[in-house]
Parts: C-alpha cells; structure tokens; sequence
C-alpha cells in the first residue's frame, strides 16, 4: 500500500521558487571580472534565471544537453546553474585551471553544445574553440560595452544581450527527480578525466543534509561566501542551500588573495566562508601581516584536503573563527562528513578538542560509510584499525558519465580511495590517499599526519610527505619543504621537530627542500609529480 | 537523460541504522507507566525494534497491514515507531482521549490487525475488544510482572515476553519509498474522522526540513522532550528527528502535570521542548509558584494552536525560554512553518520581535504555501489581506484514507481551513479558523487575536471568542472567559481591556464567564461546543 501523500519532484527550480518567494529582497553581491561589486536580489536572479533558461530555449537548447561554463564565482554563473538545470539541460562546469587540451578533451566527452565564460578566460576559449566542433555558440558572460573589439570566435554571442532579448515568462518544467542536473569532471592522476552526472534529486537531498545544524548550520542569518569555485564541485554545493535557507552570497569573482577576500568579508559581513586549506593561507598571512581581524566570519569550512591542525590554531586561536573541517569529493557532491562535536565534547579539554577536530568527522545523514580492509571485510571503529573507506548514499554516484573507467562499485559501495579511521563515536579520520600511502616493510605510514606536523614549523609553508625506494623496507618517507620566505631551517632540525610527536619509525628519512610545491587544479598538492620528480632518490638511510 | 546516482530509497528504517551506527551511545529516557524511569541506548533502541519487528512477523503481520497503538511517549512505543514502519506495515497512531465509541471507529476503519496498548489503557481496551473484530492480536506494552491478574482479553499477549522471544536477526528490507509508513486520524468537528496515510518518503524529507537550522535546529547536542503525544501526528516528528541528527530524547510518559514535567526537565537536561499551548500553562504555574527556574531548557517548540503573547512573554522574559513559535496539521504530517528571525531582526526593537514572533512564522522548504479569496484567487502577502491558506509539498496529503471525505485538494493544492495573512517577508500569521472566524457586516474579525488579549489579562485562565447572532451585523464576537482560581474580574473591565489594542469595532460585545472551557482530545479549544452552548445567547448590543 502506497502512502497518500502529494508527488512533488525534487527539483532544483524549486530552491529557485523557494528563494524568490521567502527571501526575495535577500542579496547576491558578485566583485566581477568587470572590475564592479554587483549586487543583487533573489528576486532579480529569479527573473534573470527565467529569462536565461528563455534565451537558451530560443538558442535551441534541448532537454538533457550539456552547456559548459568556464566561469569565476558570481552572479551570472549563479544565474546559469538555475538557468540549465531548471530547464531540463545539464549544467557542465568546466575547470579553467586545466590544461587547453584537456578542457577540449572534457567539453567534447560531454557533448557541451553551449560554452558560457567570463572575459578572463577568452584568450583560452580562442585558443580551443576550433577544437570543440560540437559547441553550436559561445557566450560571453558580460555586457555590449565589455564585449571584445576583435574575437577569434565566430559569431560570439553576448550574455546581457541574449538576456534583454528574453521575456520573463518562462514556467519551469516539472520533470522525473532522477533527471541529470549538472556534471562535473574529476581529474584522477591516471587515466582520462571521468564525469560526475549529479541529478535533480541528488542534489536537493545533498543540499537538505548540508544545510543541518550538524553540516554546515546554514540560516537565513547567515552570509556565505564560497572561496570554493563553483567549477569544483558546484562549489561545495553553497549555490544551493544559499536558496533552500535564504542566505546572504557574497561572490569573490577571480580575486582569490588574502586583501581581497578580507576586504569582501568585512565589507558584506560575511559570517561563513568555505574552501581548500591552500587558499586560506594565503588570508592569513595577509591578515597576519596587515595586523586585521574578522568581525562577524564566526566559521569557515575548510575541506578538499584535510586541514593541517596549524591553520585550524591560527583560525580559532588566533581570529576567533571556528573551523568546521569537512570531507567530499566530486563522485560525493561533494559532502561525506562533517566534523561537529556531539554533546559534551565542546566542554573537553583543549587537546582533545583539537584531537576531534583534527578529523574530517561524522557522516551526514544519508551518507552511510565503512572502511575495509585489503581483504574487503569491513574493520571495526576503533580509532585505530585503518582501511579504505566506502561509501554509499543518494547522492553518490553509480558510474561516470558513459561508463568512463568501468564500474566503481563494489557490492554497492563506492570506494573513495580514501585511507581512514573511524573513531567509536563515528569520527573519521583520512590518513591518507590510498596511492599516497607509504608502505614501510608491509606496514602503512599515513603523509598527512607527517605534513602536518612539518606545517606546524615556523618556517614551513607547504610540505609534502612522500614514499621514496628503499632496498630494505621498499618505501620511507620523505619530505618535501617550502619554506616561507626568508624563513631558515635545516634538514636537521625538521627531523628533530617530529620527535615525541609520532612513533619514531614513522620520521621521515631525509627532508628536501623545494622552490615550490606543484598545485593541482583545484588546489591540491600534486603529489604524483613529486613522485615522479623523486622517483630516482636516493636516501641516506638506504 | 538521467543523473548517474546511487537510487536508495528514503526509508525510516534509515534514520534507525544511523542512529545505531553513529549515535550508539546516545540515551533515550522514559518515564513509564511501571513508574520507574528507565533508560536505553539507540543500540538498544536498534535490537528491539528489530527484535519487535521479528516478534510482529512470527504473529503474522503481513506487509501494509496496520498495527494500531494506544500508548504515551515511551520508549516502547518509539520501538513500535521503527519497527512496525520498518517492516512495511503501517503504524496507527490511535488518541486514547477519544470516546471509546469513536475509537472503534477508527480502529476498524482502519482494519487494524494489532493493537498495542499501554497498561494504563487496559480498562478501555477491555471495554472496546469486543467491538473491534479484525484485531488478531492484543499486545500489553508491559512485562510479565505487570500483566494484569485478570482480563477481558483473550490471549492477551506480553510485550517483552515476545522480545524475549525474538532473535535480532531481523533484516529491514528494502522497498518503494512511497509505501506507507504511518496512519493517523484527524477527528475534524463535523463528518467521520479522516486518515492521513504518511510515506516513508514524506516522513523522512518531513525530518529533514524539520531539522534544519531555521526549523527546529536539532543536533546531536540536544536533549529533547515531546509533551506533544507521539498518537499525535507523530509528536511533530521528534521521534524521526532524533534519530538523524542523534539527539538524546526524554519521555514524560503519562505524567504532564507541570512538577513531573519540571523534574525531568532539569533532571534530564533537557534542551528542547514541544507541546501545546495549554500543557504549558500547567508548568508555567508551577514553576512560577515554585519559584523555579530552567537550568539548561533553552527553547520551546509551541503549536497546535495559535501561542498567546502572554505565555511567550513568560517563557522569554521571565525563564529566558526561546519560544519557537511553529505551525502545521495533521495533513502537513505536521510541520508547515516556524517563527525563526531573519538577518536583522533578532536586533529590531521588543516589540517589534515580539511582532514577529507572534506569527506562525515561514515556510520550511518542500512546503509551498499561499493564501486565497472567497473567489479562490491568491491575495498578496502584504500583512493585511487576510485568506485561507493553502499548502502544497512532498509532506502534505493528496486525500483521506479510503477517500473519505472526498478529493480535498484544489487545483493541487490543500486547502487548510486556516484564515492567515503573510507579511511581505513571508512570515505567516493565522488569525482564524475559517469556521470560527466572526463575520460581522461583511467584514472577518480573527478570534485568535481577541482570545489572545483577554489571556494577557492576569485574571484570565483561557478565554475563548465566538460569534453571536446579532440581527443588524449577522454575527458579533462574544468572549467567553474561564478565570483564574480566587481572581476576579468584571464584564466592563474586560470590554475596557480591549481599548486601544485593536480596532474598536473588533471588540468583543459581551464577555460570559464559564467554569470550564470545553478542549478536544489534542487539547484544542472546542469552540464549536461554545457556539453551540450559546447558540441562543441575545447579546446586549441586539
């Protein structure tokens, strides 16, 4: 017998309705590429969307195709994500950090038939577009005035005017909940890029379960700014619980320094911000330098990588600003866990605290999670018994995007390729990748513990832990060190910093120390290159 | 095209194996029918559900088939919850405050094939077995040592000694999201009571709106306690609700008078409250005349009818209780808003948030919501115009069980019976029901806004305002007006009450005094009981 209650899809236009009607004179402000600090309502965004999902239907835009976006975090992209997937198409945000002939790659594997970019990225989408016979038209995201004067582009197509030429009646179409929304492609260190096809419904449950007092407490008080780019992984899902919960956005566009920010947080009062680790140390330092504070950012979510204990200090030590470490990936859109104290553990002491809040913590309600062993059979939560981690839940996915790379599930689960524990309390701790892992004499050495402890150095400003040959043990760790600048610190005295914080075995072996360490398009430490760049080192232990 | 994401099921079983899973550890504690106050974990609150639903099996309870309940908030009927729902039959919540007549009524309609009863409820049992054929099996929701001696019953059965006789091995299996989950009946004033068949999908999107930080706010940090019954819409979804985010839960049990209430209150460390307006009257006197306080209750959750001002001053002013001021409706499964500032307001002048919080408050995402003319056409939302309300979502129904009572919805939506007026925040605000709304010369006059000025009267227990017949204006407000023990107050007083407050033409024509006011078995005013009472009453002014 089936209950007797109304059929309603979950649809993302629905966050859109919800926003216009219950929180229409809330603002969206975007510092665009334009160079202005644009400012919107939720009202006017509706309309826009309205209107874009118009022109896009006129331009021939049909049910299910893709349009790409090669676009910073603003308004006009915001307008986009509402725009393509209310209408019945795919959103397909595209990562400008890629190299051009990957991105080509990536348009083509996806069938884009549309590409919308912001100015910056017109030099790059010149230089690929005669590689992309699919796209039927180009859409430049800005205005008549601030149209090129010359473009290699044929017919290029301007958004503001695509957008004036639309009438605002378009009704959003009512369709199967399970119907594809938006597609987001992960770059794995092997293999071709794979895509990630998220759904209606995938993405309205994420975005319920991310919006929770125990995600990311996200109200109609709050003042969001997504430091995260909307081109990975729909920037963490923000542009969606902002709707669903009537939050302030604020929009940084391509200006990713300490000033910048700082000056955009003050300014609008933000209250919450959300990125890698790599982005925010560049703000602290800032901060730090300048001697500022943060006068109403109380939280900022840091995930994408885990969080070194040295940065989470310097936010709540330092500025009064929690850190509220999470987990994802792009197969996870993107949230997994989050790292929110159950009762009576905000009164622990300091050290334990910090000990729960080094995690990436607890599953969020519809993410169930296990860790296995080589074997497959699930390890228990013990805080100390480390495995894969696996994972399952509405919106994680089932295979890539035309069956790219085979079948990732096993027995229903999929594996993250994550190294973890779990705790007894259901707090997860990454302790590495799984290609990242060093396999010490048939024991596992996790890198990011030993990064870091080398981050919390003075003089360190990025390191990198990795496996290098050994003839006895097969691998031991090395460590990889940029300094800050005009910081000093020898090889010596790295290792010596590690004594009493880890089990002795653990310390690296040798230390060397790099100009810079290679960031991977969405912020990560590539440490595959290094690998590859060490692959013929030789220790001094060996 | 459709997304590529995993496909489970939103299931209440769901919410279950997260608790166990992440939430082990976590209390429930019950205030039993025994007397004793017993405690378990949501492990063990895991194991007996499967357990039960196992033992619910061996008796035969096939798919879809009802298990009826006649029980208070206790940890053996948060079993039944789960396990009953779990198993894909479907919980019957029944009222025991409802005549005995009504009740088998109910029962039998619903063909339930199990009743399940607090020993509290053996009289009444006894009293309608014989009138409630399809009932296979009666379950006494107690331990052998507390069976009773005698019974009416025949094979009475034991609640724990079928736990006992179950393994927990028990499997919840997996199926349509939309199967029914749970039943309960609406007893409206006129026609037969009317089922709301609940989903699996409705009740666990229901949990996660209610959730959220502009709703309910509940984390793994709360202590809940529902006075609201769980025979009442599910005591607005708490039992779910605490499953997913692994908050403590409390259950009064049968003892709501305000001194049992208060004790485990501050006993249990509670945090979180929810009830109707007149449970809370009884505890605020106590407290007050106890010269109490609440230690660590820092908000309460008051619907099911309108909060007076009075009482929300004396929980925020007087206690430092946040009230919560929340609306919803059987049909709503229930929840439809909740009273939650906006940016800003929370810094508005006192008697401006006072304002606000005397609304109903804004919808929670998934529920849409507008309000009508006599014409059927939508009225703005201008805080003035004033219209019935009609909701639409995942969580409201499509009709009655068994069609009861006709097609209720209009043009897709459902038509609440509840006149309110939105504000162009979209904060809602009921000023009626639409048939105790007083129609004098044309114009509606709300008696929820006259009720709550004579309840600010210190002299006042409960006062209720109906229409009189009056031959110039068709109908005219008549207050009626329990008074407090030992206080007094006169007619002209009252009348006098209201200058200045409201529109002089609004006020009330007459004021009788009654010994009691009558209320339903939810604890609602029963003013259809009053208009009939004084159906004949000539008022002054005629």
């Amino acid at each position: 017998m089936l209950g007797l209650m109304m059929q309603q899809p979950l649809l993302i236009s629905s966050l859109l309705v919800h926003a216009e009607r219950h929180h229409g004179e809330q603002e969206i402000v975007s510092r665009r590429v334009e160079g202005d600090l644009h400012r919107q309502t939720f009202r006017e965004l509706a309309s826009r969307s309205r209107r874009m999902a118009q022109a896009l239907k006129t331009l021939g835009v049909a049910d299910s195709e893709r349009v790409g976006t090669l676009a910073w975090n603003g308004h006009r992209h915001m307008e986009l994500y509402y725009a393509v997937s209310g209408m019945g198409a795919v959103l397909h945000t595209l990562n400008p950090r890629l190299h051009p002939e990957q991105l080509a790659w990536i348009a083509n594997h996806a069938e884009d038939k549309v590409l919308c970019f912001d100015m910056t990225f017109h030099p790059l989408v010149e230089a690929v577009a005669a590689h992309l016979p699919q796209v039927r038209h180009f859409i430049a995201m800005t205005d008549r005035a601030h149209m090129p004067a010359t473009s290699k582009i044929a017919n290029l197509l301007c958004y503001e005017e695509l957008m004036e030429g639309a009438a605002d009646g378009f009704e959003w179409p009512q369709f199967d909940e399970n119907h594809a929304s938006s597609l987001c492609y992960t770059s794995g260190t092997t293999g071709n890029p794979k895509g990630a096809l998220y759904s209606h419904r995938s993405t309205v449950l994420h975005t319920y379960a991310a919006a929770l007092p125990d995600s990311l407490n996200l109200s109609a008080r709050d003042v969001v700014l997504p430091v995260v780019p909307m081109f990975h992984v729909n920037a963490w899902g923000l542009p969606y619980a902002a709707c669903m919960v009537g939050a302030k956005l604020v929009f940084p566009g391509p200006h990713l320094d300490g000033k910048s920010l700082h000056d955009l947080f003050e300014g609008e009062k933000v209250t919450l911000s959300a990125g890698v680790p790599t982005v925010w140390q560049g703000l602290l330092g800032y901060v730090h330098a300048n001697q500022l504070r943060f006068s109403t950012m109380n939280r900022t979510v840091i995930g994408g990588s885990a969080c070194p204990p040295a940065m989470m200090k310097a936010f709540q030590d330092g500025y009064g600003v929690h850190v509220l470490h999470a987990w994802g990936m792009t197969e996870l859109s993107p949230l997994g866990t989050a790292c929110v104290f159950k009762a009576g553990q905000d009164e622990l002491p300091a050290a334990q605290r910090d000990a729960i809040q080094a995690k990436q913590g607890r599953a969020i309600f519809g993410i169930d999670m296990k860790i296995v062993g080589d074997d497959g059979q699930e390890l228990p939560w013990d805080g100390k018994a480390s495995g894969e981690l696996m994972v399952r839940g509405p919106w994680v996915i089932t295979e890539y995007l035309k069956g790219e790379g085979g079948s990732p599930l096993r027995d229903g689960w999929f594996p993250t390729g994550d190294v973890a524990m779990i705790d007894p309390q259901g707090f997860m701790q990454i302790t590495d990748r799984s290609k990242d892992v060093i396999k010490s004499g048939g024991e596992w050495i996790g890198s990011i513990d030993l990064e870091n402890i080398a981050m919390a150095h003075p003089a360190v400003a990025m390191a990198a832990c990795i496996a290098a040959h050994h003839p006895k043990w097969d691998e031991r760790p090395l460590l990889v060190v940029m300094k800050k600048p005009g910081a000093e610190v020898t090889r010596e005295e790295l290792i010596a910093f590690y004594e009493g914080k880890i089990a002795k075995w653990w310390t690296p072996d040798d230390v060397v120390f790099v100009d810079a360490i290679p960031l991977g398009a969405t912020g990560k430490m590539q440490k595959n290159k290094l690998r590859d760049q060490f692959k013929d080192y030789r220790l001094p232990t060996a």
